[in-house]
């Protein structure tokens, strides 16, 4: 993408355009999560990040095919938003000393990266029922439920172990 | 917040710590929404732009009852996510021209917006209510259940109107 060439000119493009912006994010967040799986000393946490880091290899796999269906090689582009999220999350968890407060600040980390995937999968899936891509439609529906699920798993070991042990 | 200086040392800590990354990005939100109004051509997303903005600026006055309700001083602390969403939306923004795909893409970079603010309100809820501060939990949850209307509120305009068209 150049700089200020209008190089989206269509909803195809700005739909590929936001798959390339979400595999490149993708592709970060695989690179965060073992730096978090390592760091969580809440058990339930850990095995949370675990689960997630396989979720996240999976819909990799998904978006590819995605990008194949629709005649594309996958390609990713910087998503500044997701590079903006993890940097966050890596200032403040190094500024955290006690293994309680860190679990917590990770699992709210984990639950930004996992908005911005609902966020981008929600409009993906949307844009391509609408320009008649029933097939990606279908995947990419699929990784949005995987997503909400996961973030509400976070938001459940929040509120029944890592947070009420930080407090 | 110093460089790896330990400075976020108890759950109180990083309550007040967060509270300061969303109350930055709340306040760089009101200054991208005006462009956004100037730039919708879809009559409802421009009228669901200007309805945000006068949101976010009584999140913003709610937000300020927080932080004193909890003895501290309203104050802001660089959010590189936020920054990082708003820089990646100018930049897809620059680069479309079509009104209605420029629609589409403000939209998915509202909704990208929205869905920051309902992961930080979540966690700032939760932690205020596990430190037993309920009073902000009332007002954090207050805001969460405005992000969650408006979110679901952008999606159902780009059902109907804004990605239809655009497609």
């Amino acid at each position: 993408m150049g700089l200020f060439t209008h190089d989206i000119k269509s909803m195809d493009d700005l739909f590929v355009h936001t798959l390339q912006d979400i595999y490149y994010a993708e592709k970060q967040i695989t690179k965060a999560l073992p730096k978090m799986i390592d760091k969580a000393s809440d058990p339930q946490l850990k095995q949370g990040f675990q689960t997630h880091l396989r979720e996240t290899e999976g819909q990799i796999d998904r978006l590819e095919q995605v990008f194949r269906m629709h005649g594309h090689e996958p390609k990713g582009v910087t998503c500044e938003a997701i590079d903006g999220i993890i940097s966050e999350a890596e200032s403040v968890i190094s500024e955290v000393a006690d293994p309680q407060v860190l679990d917590a600040a990770m699992l709210s980390a984990a639950q930004a990266v996992e908005h911005y995937e609902i966020s981008r999968y929600g409009t993906l899936a949307s844009w391509a029922r609408q320009l008649g891509h029933d097939d990606c439609a279908r995947l990419l529906h699929e990784t949005l439920e995987e997503e909400r699920a996961t973030d509400e798993k976070l938001s459940r070991t929040a509120e029944t172990a890592v947070n009420r042990k930080a407090a």
